[in-house]
């Protein structure tokens, strides 16, 4: 989609408990992530009791979700500062492709002070 | 994106009205979806009065959003369920591409009692 | 996935302030678009911080955030419409691919009096 010059970026999404999420601020600031934004309050649901019976998802919890979107580059930084983090703490990350345009994404997520 | 231990799946985003949420969940676990996110409250707005000059989206309704990321596999139950379901109630459903990191998706989708 | 019956799509994400929706609204209208989905009160952070040493996001912002799934060929219309708007009003755009299901797509999101 170059003739609408628009440029390949990483969206990465994270689900993870509201008490967790300052821990998830602070991994982003470490991996040089400019900026993000906060959907509050999604529920997930999972279903536990399927194999006896349970026709319905039996657990729902509180959790915040997140996304950023960067250069491909800090990926792997992410990734692997979520990877600590998930060792003591649940959540989940999903990554995927978005196209966005360079002067207004700079704009709003990598303005720095003049 | 190999290097980073990524796994390409399929993320479902599922738009329906809140009074049929309940059956959309109930056909996810027919088609074996281990769990999913919901963004509740959202709105859905169209405009239906176009061609007679108005410019403002003129309906809303309230609305909500869940998604699932799950294999490949699972995509076409639960576009069959969709089918059907949609035959009597309204909703969209999109399908895009996600990757994740293996663990971490399974110790929140497909966690199972030990 | 055409064994699916899915049809590639574009997935237009845009965040702004609450207070300019309005005129995404307008804009989405002159460019054809003939529904979208708003996500509420979502939090814009940046940290604009970082070279002095803060750690934490600083900046919040209350934003809305909503999408519209369209053909291909309106993405440029709705880019040059946000351009223009995005001169003088914060906001971002994200373009990502998206696969619908022909019949309930149009159903909701193109549905025109008859």
């Amino acid at each position: 989609m170059s003739d609408t010059g628009l440029i390949l970026m990483k969206k990465v999404e994270i689900i993870v408990s509201g008490e967790d999420l300052h821990l998830v601020e602070q991994m982003l600031v470490r991996a040089k992530v400019s900026g993000f934004t906060l959907v509050p309050n999604v529920s997930g649901r999972g279903h536990h009791g399927l194999h006896e019976g349970h026709l319905l998802f039996n657990d729902m919890h509180a959790l915040d979700m997140l996304f950023a979107v960067v250069p491909e580059c800090l990926v792997p930084p992410i990734l692997a500062g979520l990877g600590t983090l998930f060792e003591r703490h649940s959540g989940v990350v999903f990554v995927s492709d978005v196209w966005v345009t360079r002067k207004h994404y700079f704009e709003t997520y990598a303005k720095s002070p003049r």
